[in-house]
């Protein structure tokens, strides 16, 4: 290793399981958010608070909250839309709000049918209420390009953070919900960002949907930004694009930092078994890559015979 | 567009059919080589001239060049290992003939049944029979990791270039043969590469199998490579990782240059479109993702009704 280091926030239990279409029972979450602090992950999106109407799959966040076994030094998270999800995270448990919006209008009225304004409102009572009792992170999801309105100014990307950090949102994540980044576009947006807050305050949140999510991830890492959300198996997924990976896959970026002397403090064997068990879990296969392919340090046996031809 | 270009040679007719289990007849072979040409690649791997018993997805080599039809200014590869298939390749009409071994000697003898020193005299042999009737190209198999040895030393893979620059073979591949490369040790090998031959005779090849395949193009461009291997869907595959991805996919690889600004002189609407096609010719689902989720600029409706949580 070579001293430098990533922090991966795990969000599986949370952006993975939203949009699967069977039921996870509490037990098997609460066992995989166990597995995963002991994996070594020091920040986990563990559920959201919003109506059960909208999101069923995760309609249990107090129950997981109250039966998860709680690791000293890992930071629970949970995704909120507005005060009443606050008060009951809050209530829960949770170290840490996670305040979701669009910058865009037409996204954030379709994906938290508010509009911008009263999502803004929302969150500024929410920090009035917090007061300093929790963790507030600010969420700018369609950061990157919205799928209704096409590119994103990163103005109204930078205007909409300064907004959060006026009301007291202390950590901010640029979300690229629907896959649309490059990492230009990542590398200049991550300089203007960093320029208003502490790398450790600032979190890249990419989706693989047009199969760039690790390319935008390194991007974003040498502009200056340590820390990255990412989905056990590559789990979630965009309502738009079927068949198209979701979050960025945890056990694929952890094997390339491990490839590239970058620490992580994450156990990629335990990472890999743990990915290795969700098709059972939950009846259907996973785009991460190096749960199919192991490390490179896995060898194979020289087969007595290879017919195939490979370069 | 900021004056920048990559070029795409378009392995899919040889590194990615040569695994395909079904017969995928001439006709259609030659189909696709012409429908890519006229998406505008500039460079195609149109097939193999191996034994027939070897890689019989391919054994029809003389007819599909044969049959073609030769866009001028397009460049047709063959693959050869050896004299022989250099003689048939020569006189099926092929532009440039692709010589491939592996600097790891115990995948040399799984993949090409020699020892490395015999492919080294066989493509001797090639380059004193070929003189210059065509153009030659020496690739580098295994050149960052061994899926039997692991790491491959740097010195060796140059030790091999330099080889094949001595013979007179005047273009160069660097093939990461089973996806074990990282952005880092590729920007080394390609600035260690360049100092001893033009942008214009590199390759590299990649890929995409522990999801780093786009990671490792964007790293040896910017080292200075400007040519890269990729497969439309992403067609190819390692017999080491069922179920994980191939070759790097042309139509993510053309997304991602069109998106950053950097002019490939390929029609991306007709390539996405002939990948959609792959999964009906070939019986199955192509690991692509900008055939499922379509292009950033391919905005969508805003639904009326949308439940689901994204961020």
């Amino acid at each position: 290793m070579n001293g430098e280091y990533m922090v991966i926030q795990e969000v599986s239990p949370r952006d993975g399981l939203q949009i699967e279409p069977v039921w996870l029972p509490t037990d098997d979450k609460v066992a995989l958010i166990d597995a995963l602090s002991g994996a070594g992950f020091s920040r986990i999106e563990a559920g959201s608070f919003v109506s059960p109407e909208a999101v069923p799959a995760l309609r249990d966040g107090e129950d997981v909250f109250a039966r998860m076994r709680r690791r000293p030094g890992v930071i629970y998270v949970a995704l909120v839309p507005n005060l009443k999800g606050a008060q009951r995270a809050m209530k829960a448990g949770a170290d840490e709000l996670n305040l979701v919006m669009s910058v865009s209008q037409s996204h954030n009225r379709a994906n938290m049918r508010m509009d911008c304004e009263q999502s803004l409102a929302a969150f500024a009572d929410i920090a009035r209420h917090a007061g300093s009792r929790v963790r507030l992170n600010g969420s700018v999801a369609t950061a990157f390009g919205c799928p209704f309105e096409g590119p994103i100014h990163e103005d109204r990307v930078v205007a909409l953070v300064d907004r959060y950090l006026a009301m007291g949102i202390t950590g901010i994540t640029l979300a690229d919900t629907t896959g649309m980044a490059q990492p230009r576009q990542v590398a200049r947006l991550v300089r203007r960002v960093r320029a208003r807050l502490p790398a450790s305050a600032l979190t890249l949140h990419f989706h693989n949907t047009r199969g760039l999510g690790l390319v935008n991830v390194l991007a974003g890492y040498e502009a200056g930004a340590q820390r990255f959300d990412a989905a056990l198996g590559g789990l979630g997924g965009c309502p738009f694009a079927p068949g198209a990976s979701g979050n960025i896959c945890t056990e694929d970026l952890v094997n390339m930092c491990a490839e590239m002397g970058i620490a992580t403090g994450i156990d990629l064997p335990r990472l890999i078994a743990l990915s290795r068990g969700l098709p059972a879990l939950l009846g259907h296969d996973v785009p991460g890559q190096v749960a199919k392919s192991g490390r490179n340090c896995d060898l194979h046996a020289m087969p007595e015979e290879w017919t195939r031809q490979a370069a």
